[in-house]
């Protein structure tokens, strides 16, 4: 193990990658680290190794890393157990730089026998020259480098897109089942990901130290279970979000849930207290959830740096609107009254009839799908008024959805409001979607939710969600 | 005004109704209070009011309600604000009991005019044999009753369904659009509903002192913006709580939101703090939104009487299981152990390699879709614990939807055994499906979902929403 800063360039980067226990029944593999490689478009090469096949997925395979001709890269060990250490030591005997071990049943089950497998690991690349992702673990997913994981990758356009992102977990299934799906869904993309199980090498300290100088990366978020250098990563996590945002998501931060993490990884939780403490020093972001991180993200990726918490909610009226201005205010929003010159512009262009057009504003799409003339006029008014900093739009399409066909050409003509006026005013704005009921307005609000993320437009499934995450978001911008 | 308290079962029951305001326009009234009527399957006499027509909807329709030759028990003012008063002095001349103004544009708007029209009813009413429900509201919705309000309830065979759900509001907007439709997709069904705006009559005392009494209604909703007597509503709400749970969703807790709510319904809204002491003397079970509503609706109507917090995750594993059970633990809930001879039994069904069993417990629907064939005896083996109080099933879709295909049979086999594990195991069990992201999975959890309401198994979008309802449920339970 090289003493020195690791360039980890490699890692994310490999010209060849060796797949380990690659299955020769090809509608398995095809579900598997080599159809995802294929699947992400991965420009390199790939070779399958597997005693008992030729080949596999159109790529000759081979019976050992040994013998293939040329250098390998990189290598993803996903072999039954007792064949890990036999594996890993024929990569390190042929020099492949980085192995990812996918294999799980190391220290994590808690066993002795187990745990001493994995020390066995930790001996055997010692002094080599071969780093280490895992065991336990999903490994890289980095776009621009074509390397991936997970069935959420098979055939979605979007996972092949890079982008700024880069997320470091100690939970591959938090990574597909929950995180990645939902930044690809809200339009953002990823520089890196990476699931790196239970660290025998290399660990959170050495992917944040990485990311915090990769000038692909804007935002980061870590999934943390409990880490090997505490000093190394508070300096690592300080440093990157001095740079940029950085996003903690501490499993473990409660006694049961520190129990749960070490049946998982292994990992030593920590006390919540130290946590929160490292919370402030270090100036990260804590959320409490997959869900809530990608909020998050949203809310930094797609808002302009908001410093002012003073909301205008533009929807429909009546109690929901009401509710909405609770929930603001105790997220630590404000809802103040519009200017007096902004609500008589506004009574020129609506009729007053029974609407509230002081804050909450009442205009947007009608029970009955309608949209009124003067919609974008509204939020044009309403996004200059003086004492207004962010514009939260609701939508509830319960009714509308169940009563009348809303068709693509009228979701068309929502979103091309929002998205002209996310360009063009001068105030922030999110749009928000009520929970949806019934199949019609849920399928509706999909749709509507998917043309707001190809536009660029921030979209929020609730209003709780999209005021925590604002709150925040205005947060973290005072305190920089 | 009739000074006695009022016996309002013929508010709910009445034996005909007029609609006054009727549209002649047929496409346009079938999507409104006649065809409202006509679809909820009203069994006695409708007679649209209508000076220019002679039949609507296949009805008779009449100039107005002096020109119906019967009693009538109930009228709906639905015409435009010049037009209510000379309406409703006419329902009066006829002795019509009950009369709901539907129309707005009163006290609410601020504007002096509308206050003094507003006043004007109240002084046309007293000492008349009239109450009045509104103005600016939707009346009630009562299906054993055949009464019924907004484009939610058109076709809908589950809004014709009579239950034991009472909910007073003064939003009709929150009853149709988040708190009607939430309640019926959970499988949960409506005793009365009443949407009651300005109360310049029958209001928010009345109805509570009624449902109170209801045989039919085991628990009651309320959403508040403001009440007219304080004391009596007090007396009211507890003794309404004494005998069954009462939720209640205060519009205007904060600031803004008062202002908000007195823009909505002309309500004085009262300060945040006295409310606080009035959830606590009263016991009431307080929510913070209508979505919070209707989680906590379900947690106390499927879920039996739950005194214990220790709570057994089961579902997939990982980051994901780890960050539930921090929220098990931030919501006030354990997340305990399982007893050794549970752990020993369930090892003996399940193979250990790399999951935790110990609680979370990992098993359930795999990253393929498959499902164990133990997943039965596993949480009947989990139910028996004895440091167990209630079990909480976590589903993710989002990889298994994406990758294979889960078809009507798999979605019967998954919700067969959680309805047979809710209705054979000791121990109440609750269905969480985390947030969907991707289309094919939301898909996949809706028709689960309602498979769950089907089956009278209590589900929930998030662990948080879950974990909230339950944690709440307990406290409830336990300060009885």
């Amino acid at each position: 193990m090289a003493s020195a800063k690791p360039d980890l360039h490699g890692v994310f980067y490999p010209n060849s990658v060796a797949v380990i226990g690659a299955y020769s029944n090809e509608n398995t593999e095809r579900l598997r680290w080599t159809g995802w490689l294929q699947s992400l478009g991965f420009k390199g090469r790939i070779y399958p190794i597997n005693p008992h096949a030729s080949q596999i997925l159109g790529l000759e395979a081979f019976r050992s890393v040994k013998d293939v001709p040329g250098s390998i890269d990189y290598a993803i060990i996903a072999v039954p157990r007792a064949a890990v250490l036999p594996a890993l030591k024929e990569c390190i005997e042929k020099g492949i730089p980085t192995v990812h071990i996918f294999t799980s049943g190391f220290a994590e089950t808690g066993r002795p026998e187990d745990k001493a497998l994995q020390a066995e690991i930790v001996r055997v690349i010692a002094n080599s020259n071969t780093r280490v992702i895992g065991p336990n673990c999903m490994g890289v997913y980095c776009p621009a480098g074509g390397l991936g994981f997970g069935g959420i990758m098979v055939g979605s356009e979007a996972a092949r897109e890079p982008g700024s992102i880069a997320a470091l977990s100690q939970s591959g299934s938090g990574m597909d089942s929950l995180f990645i799906p939902g930044i690809l869904v809200r339009g953002l993309r990823f520089s890196k990901v990476v699931s790196m199980g239970n660290c025998v090498d290399l660990g959170m300290e050495d992917f944040l130290e990485y990311v915090a100088e990769d000038d692909e990366t804007k935002h980061v978020f870590c999934y943390i279970e409990g880490i090997k250098d505490g000093r190394r990563f508070f300096e690592a996590v300080k440093r990157c979000a001095a740079r940029k945002p950085v996003l903690v998501l501490k499993g473990g931060m409660t006694a049961a849930g520190a129990r749960a993490a070490s049946s998982h990884t292994a990992a030593l939780a920590g006390s919540g207290q130290v946590w929160e403490t490292l919370y402030k020093q270090a100036r990260v972001l804590k959320v409490d959830s997959f869900e809530e991180a990608v909020d998050q993200l949203v809310a930094l990726a797609r808002l302009s740096e908001t410093r002012g918490r003073r909301v205008a909610i533009v929807g429909r009226g009546g109690g929901p609107a009401v509710a909405s201005t609770d929930t603001c205010e105790r997220a630590g929003l404000s809802v103040p009254l519009l200017a007096d010159e902004t609500r008589r512009k506004i009574l020129e262009l609506l009729p007053a009839e029974g609407s509230c057009l002081s804050n909450p504003v009442e205009v947007g799409i009608t029970g009955r799908g309608r949209i009124s003339e003067h919609y974008y006029d509204v939020l044009s008014l309403v996004a200059d008024d003086p004492n207004i900093d962010i514009l939260l739009i609701r939508i509830n399409l319960e009714v509308p959805a169940r009563v009348v066909r809303i068709g693509d050409e009228q979701i068309k003509e929502y979103v091309d409001i929002w998205s002209r006026a996310a360009r063009s005013l001068p105030k922030p704005l999110a749009v928000v979607f009520d929970r949806g009921e019934y199949w019609e307005p849920i399928q509706l609000a999909y749709r509507m939710r998917e043309a707001c993320s190809k536009a660029g437009v921030a979209s929020f499934p609730s209003v709780e969600s999209a005021t925590r995450a604002i709150a925040k978001s205005i947060q973290y911008y005072e305190s920089r």
